[in-house]
């Protein structure tokens, strides 16, 4: 027996009717220079999200074309998230960090038809018209002011094409199935993988990111969105501040540390979401600032791609009142996985044990189903120690990478093997120890980066800290620390001591490399895979000469 | 192109999944007599849910077959909410109320298969086997202690069925489409006609009544579920709070306003759901009571059914900080169509503006849309002026009623007519001015009951207000109200002088009738029905004897 309701599919533009209607007086803020702000609101959103829809129609883009977009967190980039996928086309983001030739293959493999660039990104893409990707047929431009001078041919200005589409444009209905997005990610081995979302994942996602109390992305905030939109759509927070309709600020192009301290404090930001590193790099500016700034308005930092660590938890809480929260995700899972807040049946332990669940991934988010397996193939249970591989299956989880052999390797029995490697406790926090390509194995034993990596960066005197697994004659494997100190008196001494308290002595990294820096990924994760290739390349002292 | 995501449906016992290993220590705690309590975790319920679904598949009952309940609210009607729906069958909530004929009429067009009763409805069903209802092939008693002596045959015991099956069961997995829950509603005319909920409709609803931030349904809430389970799912809220994880409290059979006050203060209640006569009967209890009482834990009481009146706003507000919030919803939209919350941007406005917001119905919910549709068919604006019907189309609406005829009149172009008449403001939120068949229209001019209604329950000397449409010679219908004083010095005259200040001559009712009780719906409604069939029989003589 079937239930007798309507078939009505959930789409993009479903939230979008919703929330001009009802939140049209809310704002979108763009930061468009030092102090200075572009605003306005929902109304005038949706309207040049329809004057897109239909001038992208009249363009020739079909149903299924893919357009590609290389841009910063701006207005005009938001509206392509709604505008592209409006019209059935898919919005392919792609990261703006990637090598030339890293992003003319994400372009021929997605084979994108039209490309919306940023004009600081103009002559970076006429690099790749150098390159060949032919399947582009049109480039937009968005931008202030004229057209910048350019070989790029077809090219259009976005501001002018908005202009010629209609505000009266009506959306199609369509299957929720549909694509309405993509965003390609970065492999182990060979090219990134293509990942294909759908309208009912983005709106399912969104919802469940919704009704999250400790995100509290209710219509009452002023959200700062940092996370790159090119990235797994900006962790799909743009879309849920839209459906909750949220003030939304985006931070424009090439924003520094200081412009984010600004937004907060010009703008009241209530709650920001960005790489763990963003967090760090506000609290030095703050710091270091002769200023004295007020971001007591923050009340929430989403900090991810990595665990936070507890000193960057607890001094954005002592020094502003705000509450750092941390969750799991990935690409493939639309992204979010879990989503870290503190059960109120757990709150009242001593707070070494609240902070011990802090940080960890969380919580399986509504509608994600996550389990632990074994070396052995067989399910682990959720007892906090026993480790395994996160396999996950949820309405928002890739079922196939796009166009790529390598799906087989990451879809099981219809589940999606996430590559992370942990274990779940009891109440369903997901305790990740390490990628199981980052995992060390010495001697038989494994040996969790993360741990180490949490603990150094816990230091007083350790501003960022990373542990990498290098080839060891005797053990096979064994953990090296990369630490770049905050304090220069800090010894090699002093690290291991202060880990011998908390580790077993084998754990302990055989050497310490004070460095200036640690290479990070185009969307700011430490790059563990660079660091064991110049380590292969050199050893211990190439290391130490190559990040000094 | 379609999207790459996995094809996992949206069933309730997905819901079931998450929150038996997230939230297996939070509890469902139910009344079982004067400050007694019947308390398990999630865990202890997932595990009956569970033998539940493995007894009755073993019973016999197949994907499909619809399962009855009469029941009050507690923990064992809450175990066949996923119990039921998790074998695929269908749970048929029938409303305790209901005359026999009725109830008979309700159990032979659903063709329930299988009768699960409380104990206190006993006789009353070997009342309706009188009748006849011959699909039902087993009644299944739910108490404590042995089954009552009965002709009922054949018999079981609830506990000893669930005691027979497996807690090992596995919920199947099936089309997200599949019916999962029915419930009948009362129509203008003719027999109640009957809604078939889907798995999907129920998820979706829940995960919209759980993003939003002024229900505020969170894991730390202490939820009192008061409106009936047998109504609309409980209004989807059972549901809602497990989702979350949340402390469910049930007030179990024949519960009195004394319990409900009771309750909150022992079990430290923070949000409860009721019909809006509960939030007046509390507060009258609480008055009259010889006791101090301390409901200042409950932060939220949703009131629905009809508006409440500002001053139960105001007298719960002053008394002990508690916000009362109201919806709009019905049987057929799973049941809410919008909520009330006060936008951010609204909430600076003087307070008569803010209360004036909050006594209408509130804004869509996210995946509803609503329209407003005049007397010549045309979509009117949202201008909180122009009077139509409410069109309303969503996931969770339904697309037909049950094996009726009646669907093509409430159906039209994929939208459902609600019935309901009123306007929408420039923000969104629908203002009802009537039920259609409640209208009441004086010489060619329509007057709102529901105005009339609101404006004399916010006279100090009225307890309760309703008015009435009744026919008239000249005018064809004129306004008659029906007041249950709260101070017997209460005088016409003041009544039509009180109401002149805010109305046109014209409107004020043409009598007032002083009556000690309003007759109402088996939800809790104004019956209105009742009080013009009574006028019909002896004009306005015979209501003033009959609600004496």
């Amino acid at each position: 027996m079937d239930g007798l309701m309507m078939d009505q599919p959930l789409l993009l533009s479903g939230l979008l009717w919703r929330t001009e209607r009802l939140f049209h007086d809310k704002k979108i803020i763009t930061r468009v220079g030092q102090g200075q702000y572009h605003s306005y609101s929902y109304a005038d959103y949706a309207k040049r999200v329809r004057r897109l829809a239909s001038a992208l129609v009249d363009f020739g883009v079909k149903p299924g074309d893919r357009v590609g977009t290389i841009a910063w967190n701006h207005y005009r980039h938001f509206e392509t998230y709604f505008g592209v996928p409006g019209i059935g086309a898919v919005l392919h983001t792609i990261n703006m960090r990637l090598f030339p030739e890293q992003q003319a293959y994400l372009i021929n493999h997605a084979q994108d038809s039209v490309l919306m660039i940023d004009a600081d990104q103009v002559s970076a893409v006429e690099r790749l018209v150098e390159i060949g990707i032919p399947s582009v047929r049109a480039f937009v431009v968005m931008g202030e002011g004229p057209l910048p001078e350019t070989s790029l041919e077809p090219v259009y200005s976005y501001d002018e094409l908005v202009d010629s589409g209609t505000e009266d444009f009506q959306f199609p209905t369509f299957d929720e199935n549909t694509a309405s997005a993509m965003c390609y990610t970065s492999a182990t081995t060979g090219d990134p993988k293509g990942v294909v979302y759908s309208h009912r994942a983005m709106v399912l996602q969104a919802m469940c990111l919704a009704m999250h109390d400790k995100l509290n992305m209710s219509e009452s905030q002023v959200w700062l969105e940092v996370a790159p939109m090119f990235h797994c759509n900006g962790w799909n927070i743009p879309h849920t501040a839209l459906l909750q309709g949220a003030t939304l600020v985006l931070p424009g192009v090439h924003p520094t540390d200081g412009d984010y301290v600004e937004m907060v404090q010009d703008l009241g930001v209530t709650g920001m979401n960005g790489a763990v590193t963003i967090g760090t790099m506000m609290r030095d500016f703050v710091r270091a600032s002769d200023r004295k700034w007020d971001l007591s308005s923050l009340k929430t930092m989403w900090l991810g791609g990595q665990a936070p660590s507890r000193a960057i938890m607890e001094w954005w809480e002592r020094t502003f009142g705000t509450h750092v929260v941390q969750g799991y995700g990935m690409t493939e899972c639309t992204p979010q996985i879990c989503f870290n807040s503190t059960k109120s049946t757990l709150a009242d332990q001593d707070p070494e044990a609240v902070y011990a669940l802090r940080q960890t991934g969380g919580q399986p988010i509504p509608l994600m189903k996550i389990k632990v397996i074994g070396e052995d193939g067989t399910e682990l249970p959720w007892d906090g120690t026993s480790v395994g591989d996160f396999w996950v299956q949820s309405p928002f989880t890739a079922s196939e990478y796009y166009n790529d052999e390598r799906t087989k390797e990451s879809m099981v029995d219809g589940w999606f093997r996430t590559g992370d490697v942990g274990a779940i406790n009891e109440h369903g926090y997901v305790i990740i120890k390490d990628r199981s390509k980052d995992l060390i194995k010495s001697g038989g034993e494994w040996i969790s980066s993360i741990d180490l990596e949490n603990a150094l960066m816990a230091h007083p005197k350790v501003r960022e800290a990373t542990v990498v697994s290098v080839p060891h004659e005797k053990w096979l494997e064994r953990p090296l620390a990369c630490v770049v100190p905050s304090d220069d008196s800090i010894t090699e001494d002093e690290l291991r001591d202060y880990l011998l308290t908390s580790f077993a002595k084998w754990w302990i990294p055989d050497s310490f490399l004070f460095v200036s820096q640690v290479p990070k990924t185009s969307v700011g994760k430490y790059n563990k895979k660079e660091i064991r290739a110049i380590f292969a390349d050199g050893g211990v002292s190439r290391v130490r000469e190559r990040l000094a």
